[in-house]
């Protein structure tokens, strides 16, 4: 009897802060109190709406596979989104919804890109961009960004990579994880112009949209016909267990993407997709969720400096503080391990978002409560004394 | 400006069946009364204790991000399922939960197989298997079954196989789909020791178990601990755009599996995992649905042949019938095309279950109320003359 194993594009790095989430609970089911600042996601409950959408839904007879690219009515609700932020028309043929941005990151990878091609990325950036891209044969190209620049990919930088060996691909997230920073509208508009010109196919996160303290968002979706714009309702709209997302399609891809929904997906949840059509009509609920994200915010960027913690980014947006380690650890893995066994605060090491550097830095988010903020502040700075 | 396109690996097939619903909703939204015999989904609303489960969740605060594998509960629940129905002890360690059946395909086939790694199936089959394996750069060999063997691989067609060129896995449904044959327990034990003193990776997609009609179905959980069982609480529980589904997975896979469920999904719908500990509670509800099928079954089996379909088979189990249409034409997919516009019902052409032979069959889903099933017949019938 021969043994299988398991394959070689399966050893990719786990999502470090998967693995925080799972200790967490641990330390949790042993009894112990565990202040959350490891996982991106919203402390709070969906928006009202969404819920009594769902409840809705709930009485409706069948809970079924929608159409691939998603229920039509929320395909017209998400065109009517970009119609009214950002004064763009856009078919409901050219968007896609997902399940979460993780399933339009594996479909617009599979979609756009050949095995072996070259797709650049940001370090320090999202985790599972690398992981995703490896996994499918893809070759990630990390290009590492500077405090200096509010790290910002430029056109030069893009063009310098591309020189070195081909790109078929650029992702970037403005607001970014784990920085938080975000690039002017000018500067993205320039990078996605860069892109165009040589040929790479530009993917936009934006998934922090809706969640900025200092500044103006643009979407790609209005630089290019080119562009694929990812978002998702996991973040602003507080549906992470929601798994719903969407994408915003070149037309060259539409067809290509529905295939392969059809057949890696079926559908995205049919609950979540009735639900979030709610989401965008609870903007007033959402917007004090914000409000406490922009006060925990200042508690950070107030307490972590005194604390210790050095160069901490502006973070124009997201719920992320990402902040260096190295007065306390040159290891952010055992410092994020003993913060949580000893302070009881859950955050997530660097090694997850910038593999060379991130061993000296370490992600707060701060998307819970402002009175867990204050309490994780507490508890660090008594336990680093 | 150079214009970049769509990948290569994105030309697989679509998935016929989402492509029939789609045209189907087209005819809808046009006015027109649709059979829906086309998608093999339930057309109950899932169970009341379901609901119910659901209902209370979204009453209490975040629905978020659960762990990768899945929610503690759940899997625990999973566990005690096999402890019942199948009296098999499992750790919940190796319990997967999966965003649908969808989910544990791609991430099985990640986990197990490298790019050129060759994967056995059959044809006629479940076409999403040969277009994930194409996707991810596997290599789907075909194993054609047929009626005189009731669609069954053998060990020696397995061989028969291997030796042509090395295999590294093989997936088969039991129940199958579109054929609703079910293979013996015995039948079954000997593919999987076969496929175990080969070192082929035996991939066991479980999703119709609960719905049969004659016999009893084994899981491989109790042949192998190298074997992959797949299940979904999709079709015995009518949760179908839920998209929640297990693996059990053999220890090596486990921390595989577990790392690329953290990239690629982060986790499945928090909701649907809540919900779905109580259909396992639902026995009663469900089996009266299971009943409804059981009926369905009995007026195709005797009106399709009455009205001039030919080759049926035996429909052990699954929700079904899978016929060929020579007498009438030769070209399945324009004869389910003009059954649709002429007759308003919908079913799906046989290629997308069998790209060699399909062209002569048409796949009928009885998962409707009898009522339409017998309305379906009249109007085929009526058509047809």
């Amino acid at each position: 009897m021969v043994k299988p194993g398991a394959s070689r594009r399966s050893a990719i790095d786990p999502f470090i802060v998967m693995d925080v989430m799972t200790a967490a609970a641990d330390r949790e089911a042993a009894g112990a109190r565990v202040v959350h600042m490891e996982v991106g996601e919203p402390g709070a409950a969906p928006p009202f709406a969404v819920r009594e959408a769902a409840r809705a839904a709930l009485g409706g007879g069948r809970i079924g596979y929608t159409e691939a690219l998603g229920a039509r009515p929320l395909r017209q609700r998400i065109a009517r989104y970009y119609a009214e932020t950002h004064g763009v028309e856009v078919p409901i043929g050219r968007i896609a919804v997902t399940t979460g941005s993780s399933g339009a990151f594996n479909l617009s990878f599979l979609a756009a890109f050949d095995a072996g091609d070259r797709v650049a990325l940001t370090a320090p950036g999202y985790p599972a961009y690398r992981n995703i891209l490896k996994a499918l044969g893809l070759v990630p190209v990390e290009i590492e960004t500077h405090a200096a620049d509010r790290h910002a990919l430029t056109p030069e930088m893009l063009a310098a990579a591309h020189r070195a060996a081909p790109l078929a691909g650029v992702i970037i997230a403005s607001p970014a994880n784990p920085t938080g920073t975000m690039m002017t509208p000018e500067a993205l508009a320039a990078l996605v112009a860069a892109a165009d010109d040589l040929g790479i196919r530009f993917v936009s996160d934006e998934i922090y949209h809706g969640l900025v303290y200092d500044g103006v968002a643009e979407t790609a979706l209005k630089l290019s016909p080119q562009a694929i714009v990812i978002n998702s309702f996991s973040k602003y709209y507080c549906m992470t267990g929601w798994r719903v997302g969407w994408m915003v399609l070149p037309d060259d891809l539409v067809r290509p993407v529905e295939r392969l929904a059809q057949n890696f997906y079926i559908s995205a949840p049919d609950l979540s997709q009735r639900a979030a059509i709610a989401a965008f009509d609870a903007t007033e609920e959402l917007e004090a969720i914000k409000a406490s994200y922009a006060a925990n915010r200042l508690v950070l960027i107030d307490r972590l400096p005194s604390i210790g913690f050095e160069d901490i980014f502006p973070v124009d947006g997201a719920f992320y503080v990402y902040a260096s380690v190295r007065r306390f650890s040159n290891d952010s893995a055992e410092f994020a391990r003993r913060m949580l066994a000893e302070a009881g605060v859950a955050a997530t090491p660097g090694l997850d978002f910038d593999q060379k550097r991130g061993h000296a830095f370490i992600r707060f988010s701060f998307a819970g409560t402002t009175a867990d903020m204050v309490e994780a502040m507490d508890r660090i700075e008594t336990w680093l004394r």
